[in-house]
């Protein structure tokens, strides 16, 4: 079956020293090639933008997302075709996808080059990430009203435990996921990379033409780096929520872009890092 | 303080409703860019290498582990000096660092065009992947008869904890540690991407001439991802266990290698992919 999530494997489980030869699901992991194709009909050519591991599955979601977090693709009317390029080899696997722009569209590749790190006036320091990311990124929360109750977040890591499939089966899998503030899930993505998993998630909301995201709240299943935020960023998104820890850099440009950051939420817990105003305390409801 | 791993921000801290304004430790994340010098005496040429965010900390370790790990620098005796520069920058963060190799020293930069997975004849797939690897690295451990008790893998969790000096402060690292099979600690590395623990660690073996490594075991505090076991392999690791899953492609990359793979190393358990003969249960020890 390629092309699935999760493939079983023989393993001996030690438990006490007893042994037990069984097998188990484990998460697949596979090389993915995002191509773009643009230009005019008669000089159509194609690039090869990026290769990542990712999970099989969503993969036009992952190359959608992808190339809009870095900024090369804009909006999802500027998208023809996105196709998956069958390779002559023995596992013919579907690991090379393609993006088709219309014909009238040019992609930002100048992005790509700078890979948002490397070409700065002051060298490669973490400010200037952050305000590279910023001459990029279309959306800015610092007028947005997006509100939260403490009491649904709690509930978040909850609900997406039950959504997560693959992970239940193989322990292997990060998540990330769209909640609204009442705390409905509306959209959940895996993968064995954190970053695949929110391409995907933004990948299927440009899809859908739901950016910016700015009146749901991001739910992601492990820690938050500067690249997770960097990525929420571009998609709008007001509220971060994370099971795990923020790195310092991922709260300094959740700050430089409005962003509510909120870690460690786990068992009736959390913290604040950043934006508290979007937060609210059930003790506190009254005065709303 | 400039490259220290953890810094203090403000937090507001939310449990069961109940809030507490307060600071805590955050593990610091930080691109760093690592630039690789060699040439004639006359010709010398500085080539950038990669730029990863990282948490700052044997940054020396974390470039010679990864030009060692991507195949370009095969020796520690062909390394003249490594150093970081300062850049004119207004936070002046220590995030470049040079590699310089003696002048009679080729670097093997066709692997870093390579990439390890986008030029094979089959196109992109794992077992490309596999391959293009297998073409690279040095080691190999079919012959090699590095064995560990399970009584002594089910301590390394424990005494990785206890020696995880930035995580206990902040949450946020992940760690790489090297035990010998009588269960002494004898290094570890932290960092928020698990590969740059990896690197740090390789590289810190790489500067002591430890290479390869295979009378030892490997510990990872998280899951087990293709790169990871790619960089184990390179370095010679004959055992790699981890407190994680592990991902279908890590295991035949294990395979391949004739690398011993454990997963989900917790609670008096684990799990053996391959090679089971590296471990042994106390039950049949009388037997050896």
């Amino acid at each position: 079956m390629p092309n699935d999530s999760s493939t079983r494997l023989p393993v001996i489980k030690i438990a006490d020293n007893e042994e037990i030869a069984t097998n188990d699901a484990l998460a697949i992991e596979e090389p993915l090639e995002i191509r773009l194709e643009h230009g005019d009909v008669n000089q159509r050519q194609v690039q090869n933008i990026s290769v990542t591991m990712r999970t099989p599955g969503n993969d036009s979601e992952l190359a959608l997302g992808f190339l809009f977090t870095e900024g090369i693709i804009r909006k999802s009317e500027d998208v023809n075709t996105v196709e998956h390029c069958f390779i002559a080899c023995a596992e013919n696997k579907e690991n090379v996808i393609k993006v088709s722009l219309k014909s009238s569209i040019e992609p930002h590749l100048h992005n790509t080059e700078r890979n948002f790190y490397t070409t700065s006036s002051c060298g490669v320091c973490g400010k200037a990430s952050i305000n590279s990311i910023k001459t990029v990124s279309t959306y800015n929360n610092s007028n947005v009203e997006n509100q939260v109750n403490a009491d649904v977040l709690y509930q978040f890591p909850i609900i997406l435990q039950q959504h997560q499939k693959v992970f239940a089966d193989t322990g292997g899998l990060h998540a990330s996921a769209l909640f609204n503030s009442q705390g409905e899930l509306l959209l959940v993505r895996e993968d064995v990379g954190r970053h695949n998993a929110l391409d995907k998630l933004i990948g299927a909301a440009f899809n859908k033409n739901l950016l910016p995201l700015d009146q749901y709240i991001l739910l992601l299943s492990g820690r938050i780096s500067f690249e997770l935020v960097q990525k929420a960023a571009m998609a709008g998104i007001s509220i971060i929520a994370a099971v795990g820890a923020p790195s310092c850099l991922a709260v300094q440009l959740a700050e430089e872009f409005n962003i509510t950051l909120v870690g460690f939420l786990r068992d009736h817990r959390f913290n604040i890092y950043t934006q508290p105003r979007r937060i609210l305390l059930s003790k506190y409801e009254d005065s709303y």
